[in-house]
């Protein structure tokens, strides 16, 4: 490609809006450009991206034996009522009615239309197991659309279904994918991490999410260095603590803590690491009748050591709580415990509540909580001593730097990542609900075993821009990137030899196949090379006058500091084995 | 590809709503797939089909120079009430509340988008040319979508629009994509005719169709076949006939016509040709006054041989008839003639209205018409002498077979097709209307020049099958098939011989880059090759045992109605010579 027969458009200055570095790069590199709240054009030089990205994804689904397909991106509400989807889902679900007043919505995901279709065509067991894909437009209508691709209202993901005949031959098909995955993150050159993630009510261990790791990203996850181990942050379990109990050392005191309410505060008035304190989170859960309406209300005390979060997703898990919960309300806390949230603790409550300790907290000794009465807390409390043992101990808190691996092997480490593919073992969740069934081997109709496979196709660029960049802009790998090599003659107007030598490496590129631009728009060397870099081409050949004479040319890989000059007979070869290194 | 891999779902009957031959097939192959009307599931079968014509226009697209982006499906109204468009157009434009009550729209083409994105981006004329374009999802919410992917309310288009520095720059970015257009439809491998079409209210010549011939096409389209002269119906000159009016031979005579309201019942009474009646239109237009009402209203007669129809295009453009034009009512027909529809005609009216003749029958002499008088026409019938000169003199009428070319180089043929493309030149309707300017070289703003060009991606596949299909299915031309070759071994469980050939015929091939297909489903022979013949896939090698020990195997073209005999040996380069050819 020559950039005069190209498109490139570049900024100064990223829009104020624009809170991260991806969008703010992007956007001033042109490679995307807004239409509305979360509404983007994919210009040029991005599109060239997500093709590069929807390359690779759909090389390797076809590798794996999945075929692909498109269903529509405007989809009748049938099937949507079918599983209930279309009421329960929120205004996240775009809807419309067509001219006839027929209810529709834009597709945030297909797993009706596919399961209709499978209900349909796969009539046998002979016929499984069956993976079919997409490269498709969604659409989520989100409250607050923002971080240009990262969280867009309109998108384009691959949706793969796998259709299995038995829970073996899905977890099968599940285990396929989980393998592709890792062959196209890998080729799509970026660090990332498989990790495993809460399967939510489908239960079982087969969800994981391939998280591209960086300092940016929205989600916590959780490995050991030493071993394979890794997870979300919802998922990474926190062992119980490998000793018992220690002894009571002294008796319970209540101790005056005029004014503060938090472990952070009492620990540092007491002169006490944080850890020897312990918070109190007051849950309630609602019994309903028929009619929806409260029929019966269990307050539960969850106690946490002080530097420690509570995991919601663990806690939805715990028999009773499993149920659905809520923060329990203040009067409903003042009848429980005589005082108001800041000075709680399972001592001298007024009313029973349920106890459920955190594995850590379960085996502390001489610890500190509230005392039910404002600006009072109790030092030295000891389980069974001072109150009852707890009714539940469970782990219920989020893992932190430093706790032991799950697995045993190691101490964990915390890094930050951006969520961009999921595999995900579905059951029968949908054809059970859309009476998707097959005929089995033993001549019996079964529903079908099914896993869904997302990969966010334009969050990805995104994603491997918040990893790869600095000060000057985007550094793509050569697997994602716009164009993997550029060309930048200086003053080519002015000298034929340049000219010459431009074109004949443009020409030997090409015919090798390499995704190579020609920078021939005649800019100056200092705006030329601003929007390269800026947009992130890896590779770069400077071609100028004076080292020509010499027989030279100079290449700079985008993550050098410099460029080294190279003889003109070398550098296609140079470049040649870098691309393929 | 082996069979066994992919999805292959056939079907012995169509669904009872498919009435047009591609919709039949293409649902009977499994390559479509109903969700709701005029939406469908493109099946892996048919996606591969489309695939190919994506990737055909895309490389035409990108070797004229023309650079590829994707603009949103959904889209927000803001600007489509910029241009009018929004109020303007019918129900046809799906529109959408989101969660926040502001109204979006579904893209049906993307001219209001492009020409935003173009007034930000292309600041001055050095910018100059551009042609941006897009493959993407499009939604006209037709009232009564039917004939398959022919007439779909989602569908696939490319989409291209020019942008220019003045009128004859955009009349050369318009002919280098008349001239892309050509080579697009030429590697499609389809009978197809460029057509000149009516450019409406843009006036000039730039407007093509592409149409795609086939005898169940929507569209007659007219050409000479000793010339290069094409034009859609609505567009086809019919000229003024080559001598003057011959002189009258007789005087007019009224004469009972009982029950004969049609010119072709009349002639049959008279025993005269049809060629002879003339047939009486009466229109009407309106004068309105700034609260839209009528203040005035004139009424028009149109007169045309008997023989000939009415063409609304070429009556749209007349002065006067130009402003939009209805049928006159029938109080407004009786108040002029004094009679009822049947037997109108411009002798004897009541009152005056304008007349307005066909080139046709300005030169005839002794016709037939109306009198004015149930029952009665005129015979003998002169202009000049009965009647005065008619107030216009015009083109009004479609061509009918046998016509002169305008060209003067023949007479012209009338066949059918289905518009699958079309080129545009758009002039300054949009950028005038968006305020979309560029700083010209004078220094001053000036509004783009604009083309646009589409390609129905969708579409496309059905209308080749309407060109080409048998009793047995659908004919593939090679560069749409959805698999060039397929390999249909016999009894391939049974006999390792067979296996063997085909395995190494199938690793060739694929070694060769050839789309090729080895059924391995194990059907019998019969089951396997309707299949196929119903896919269409061109080109058949069927390998079994018999033959196999002659050392042969059996090639068959579809649209062979037998095999031949090959060697083994030899039938790779058979089917690579003829898949070059």
């Amino acid at each position: 490609m020559k950039a005069s027969q190209f498109f490139i458009s570049t900024l100064k200055e990223a829009p104020a809006e624009a809170e991260v570095v991806s969008h703010q790069l992007m956007t001033r590199a042109g490679m995307i450009k807004k239409l509305g709240a979360g509404i983007y054009t994919y210009m040029p030089m991005g599109l060239r991206v997500i093709q590069k990205v929807e390359r690779i994804v759909r090389e390797e689904m076809n590798r794996s034996g999945a075929v692909e397909m498109t269903m529509p991106v405007i989809q009748p509400a049938e099937h949507w009522q079918e599983t209930g989807r279309f009421e329960k889902m929120g205004p996240e679900l775009l809807r419309i009615k067509d001219r006839h007043g027929r209810d529709f919505i834009v597709q945030p995901t297909s797993e009706e239309v596919v399961t209709d279709m499978a209900r349909q065509e796969l009539r046998s067991y002979k016929q499984l197991p069956k993976n079919f894909y997409q490269i498709q437009t969604k659409f989520r209508d989100e409250r607050r659309p923002r971080f240009g691709l990262m969280r867009g209202r309109e998108f384009i993901m691959k949706d793969a279904y796998s259709f299995d005949r038995d829970e073996a031959a899905a977890k099968s098909s599940y285990q396929v994918m989980a393998a592709t995955y890792r062959r196209i993150f890998d080729r799509f050159g970026l660090t990332y991490r498989a990790v495993a993630a809460d399967s939510g009510a489908i239960g079982g261990d087969l969800s994981e999410e391939f998280q591209v790791i960086a300092a940016t990203g929205e989600d916590a996850i959780v490995y050991c260095p030493g071993s394979e181990y890794a997870a979300n942050m919802e998922k990474a379990e926190a062992l119980a603590p490998a000793g018992p109990r220690p002894a009571a050392t002294s008796a319970m005191v209540k101790t005056p803590t005029p004014g503060k309410s938090t472990c952070a505060d009492v620990a540092e008035l007491l002169s006490v690491p944080l850890a020897s304190t312990v918070k109190s989170l007051v849950l309630a859960t609602d019994e309903l009748n028929e009619a929806g309406e409260i029929v019966k209300s269990q307050v539960w005390l969850l106690l946490l050591r002080g530097d420690h979060d509570m995991n919601e997703v663990k806690v939805n898990k715990l028999p009773g709580l499993n149920v659905g919960f809520r923060f329990a309300s203040l009067p409903e806390i003042e009848a429980h415990f005589g005082s108001k949230p800041g000075y709680l603790g399972p001592v001298n409550m007024k009313q029973p509540v349920k106890i459920v300790a955190d594995r850590e907290v379960a085996v502390m000794a001489d610890w500190i909580c509230g005392a039910n009465e404002i600006d009072f807390h109790f030092t030295a409390v000891n389980w069974g001593r001072d109150l009852p043992e707890p009714d539940m101990v469970a782990d219920i808190r989020n893992v932190v730097a430093g706790d032991s691996s799950p697995d045993g092997k190691g101490e964990l480490v915390i890094e930050r990542g951006i969520e961009v593919g999921h595999v995900f073992y579905l059951g029968t969740k949908y054809s059970q609900a859309m009476n998707a069934t097959f005929l089995a081997e033993n001549g019996k109709p079964a529903p079908f075993e099914m896993g869904c496979y997302g990969i966010g196709i334009t969050r990805l660029p995104a994603a491997a821009v918040e990893q790869n960049h600095d000060e000057r802009g985007m550094i793509w790998p050569d697997a994602l990137a716009p164009f993997t090599v550029v060309i930048c003659p200086i003053g080519m107007e002015r000298s034929a030899e340049v000219k010459a030598a431009a074109e004949t490496l443009y020409a030997e590129l090409m015919a090798d196949g390499v995704d190579v631009i020609l920078d021939d728009r005649g800019e100056r060397p200092g705006a030329m090379f601003a929007d390269w870099e800026l947009i992130g081409v890896p590779h770069r050949v400077t071609i100028g006058d004076k080292s020509l004479k010499e027989g030279q040319v100079e290449y700079q890989h985008r993550r050098d500091a410099a460029s080294t000059k190279v003889a003109v007979a070398e550098v296609a070869g140079l470049l040649k084995s870098r691309l393929n290194a």
